[in-house]
């Protein structure tokens, strides 16, 4: 499809594209559009009818999107701008630099501006920030067949029609769905049709918290009130799918302690940028496990009476660290699909105390085993002796311990503070993790060792 | 709410209970009712109304679910299994333990059997497990009038009506959004108004692609076919979603070393399945982590010699698995997003050589100047000379290298091979990192510290 529109502009058949791209989707043309270069982008996009122009435009990537815009004439932006949903809009004066939302401000009427300002006001992780004020209101007297004739009349500009909102006195009071128009007979009103029992959110309610009410509920979209329970936005399921999509993926990324990109894909990002998201926790964690390097210098006497007591540390440190890794995992998950909570802190210590206790004794019964059977016997290390199996294995059990509690504990810790609990999971939890297992395993050597012998 | 329901309970005041229940959202009754014992739970599940009953029992967890199946008849079993949408009924099938798959077969009418069986032989990832059978479809030439009385008359049971299907001989020809249907004009037939462009998916795709489709074109609903076009099925937003979800939180454990859980809850998890699914990975890599302390026996003669090389060990061995850290969970999420595919490979490979070589270059540098002002001057510890330094910083340096191109490389590895690529993040590559590292250093230290001498 790429090639065929390169052909065409090539030959300048430009009936031919528009021909080509009529029957396509909007986001598809998105798509093509990325793929051409900067001007041959504003030459198809300038080809795309008005209304299939702006919606082509709200799939598009910040970077084409301000390529678009420093191509376009005033008249040209604001007849895309026109088109926009009110949030698009919105999400673009918030991804472009400062000279270009200059542009987009002075090129949509006052009214959409006022609209621009009001929503900007809400934090980016709100559902003020999310939620669109096109929707459709009626009144509580109002007939199945006014309203049918009024979403008619009006509706099909709005972002979604299919749940409409009652309200009194800009009070929400009902919700109705077109479904339930449909098999109401006529002259229903709609405060006869209406459910009562309103689900909605908070504008102040974090993203997060209402694209988990979108999952809990199958919902297609939320209103979203003030705190006197006015009307003021919807949500609609396609921008919780989003904000759903961009949580899971900041969660993995921080949890492997990579500054999350906002938006952008792994081929579109520069190297020096990568660079730049990856190399401040690297430098941070090396620093930070220096602290596991002063206490192996520390014990370098007893390393140097037992050089075999070396050879196991990467072990410990390995087990400590996925064991940590897994609770840290598991709790942080739980926390962002909003299964557990701060309060349940107790319980989670205590499951996972138990958890910790049977991993630890499996681990170290296997890895007794190991050492005498393989490392000894096999292999012939004759430095193993059952003093020094002994010490390994319990430490490695000690150190499990450690690392669950820790690895359930930081991530809670974290999100009670109102810190992001991934931040606190998987590295840093092995960085600590380390420290402790060192110190374990070089005071239970020297006592057991010195106690065997 | 449910203190107040279980003194209601303890009152036998059912009436009630009734009247407070029939306010609530089906999703809520849900949550309320898991919060009951067993058999509070059933009393309460058999005062809801027919329908409301079905909608909250899709809601509930497996496990509750399996609790209020033993406890049903078979006369309410059936009354259930009847309201029930097909796509929950086949979940269901696929939850339960064969007794009581038995069970809920011998119970469904024999239409809806042969509808169950026929989903079941979809493999479990696929678009055809999450799809429903229950959509409208409606003629070429039915009007738009024609077309929204049939909608009032038998749409309203279907999982979602919004969406329609216009077929010829089953085969999907387009597509018409009630949206639609309210601007056109009563007499215009579906023909014209349909749009003939439809984006559908194979039943034989993932079900995981297909949750890209809804986040590509933020649809509502998608067509399902075979490979001749038929439609088969369809995918509504609310299913996709979950897909999203469990893939997300699946590649979090996974990337974790956790066997996914799936549809659990962590406090609803048991002790013994929480080991159950960390320690087979624990007890896989300590084995393997084996084999470095088998390279640090190998060298422990230069350790001898040397005592200060162990104190830079952990240092080495978490900068590594960090780094490769990064650059697996990056490829990971952008696998799981589509955003880059197998085929990307080599761009993938040189992207982060250029990244991984600005990255060493920086914590060498960094490491450099710590060992030789802190550890050194300040610390005073004189081991450190300026061929300690060297050899450790080449190392780190070295290290970085090999773990970023290790880390891109095994998940998109295991994807072209068919595998988890998140089985292949973290954990794994820190064992590999770690391995490659400690024998790069050694050699480095041998030879530069040999050299300088």
């Amino acid at each position: 499809m790429t090639e065929r529109i390169k052909e065409l502009l090539n030959d300048k058949n430009y009936t031919e594209i528009k021909k080509l791209l009529a029957d396509e989707n909007s986001a598809d043309i998105a798509t093509l559009l990325e793929e051409l270069s900067e001007s041959e982008m504003t030459v198809v996009f300038r080809l795309l009818s008005k209304e299939y122009a702006a919606e082509a435009f709200s799939y598009m990537s910040p970077d084409a999107k301000s390529q678009l815009i420093d191509a376009f004439t005033n008249s040209e932006l604001s007849a895309v701008l026109s088109e926009l949903y009110i949030d698009d809009t919105v999400d673009l004066v918030e991804e472009m630099p400062a000279s270009v939302v200059k542009r987009i401000l002075a090129n949509t009427d006052p009214e959409t501006r006022s609209e621009i300002n009001r929503l900007l006001k809400y934090p980016s992780d709100s559902t003020g920030s999310i939620m669109t004020t096109e929707f459709v209101t009626l009144g509580e007297e109002m007939t199945t067949e006014e309203a049918l004739e009024y979403l008619r009349s009006c509706g099909v500009d709005k972002e979604t029609i299919y749940t409409c909102y009652v309200t009194r006195k800009t009070k929400l009071i009902g919700v109705v769905t077109v479904r339930d128009m449909l098999v109401a007979s006529k002259s229903a009103t709609m405060a006869e049709i209406m459910e009562t029992n309103v689900i909605s959110v908070s504008v102040y309610d974090t993203a997060l918290e209402t694209a988990r009410v979108f999952d809990k509920y199958d919902f297609l979209a939320i209103p979203a009130v003030d705190d006197e329970n006015r009307l003021v936005g919807i949500v609609t399921v396609d921008d919780a799918i989003d904000v759903m999509r961009n949580a899971a993926s900041d969660d993995i990324s921080v949890m492997a302690a990579v500054t999350p990109t906002k938006g952008r894909t792994y081929l579109r990002t520069g190297v020096f940028e990568l660079v730049l998201v990856r190399v401040p926790w690297l430098l941070l964690l090396m620093i930070s496990s220096a602290l596991t390097g002063g206490i192996i210098t520390s014990f370098e006497a007893s390393l140097g009476a037992m050089p075999i007591l070396t050879a196991y540390i990467p072990m410990l440190m390995d087990t400590g660290g996925n064991a940590g890794g897994q609770a840290s995992a598991t709790i942080v998950r739980g926390l962002a699909l909003g299964e557990i909570a701060g309060r349940d802190i107790l319980r989670i210590v205590w499951k996972e105390a138990r958890v910790s206790i049977i991993c630890g004794i499996i681990l170290s019964i296997a890895n007794f085993a190991k050492m005498l059977l393989i490392d000894k016997m096999l292999l012939g290390n004759e430095s193993i002796t059952l003093s020094v199996a002994t010490a390994v294995c319990m430490t490695l059990a000690i150190t499990v311990i450690i690392a669950k509690i820790v690895g359930c504990s930081l991530p809670i810790g974290a999100k009670k503070l109102g810190l992001d609990p991934a931040v606190m999971a998987s590295p840093f939890i092995t960085t600590i993790v380390d420290a402790l297992a060192l110190v374990a395993y070089f005071n239970i050597s020297v006592r057991i060792i010195e106690g065997m012998m």
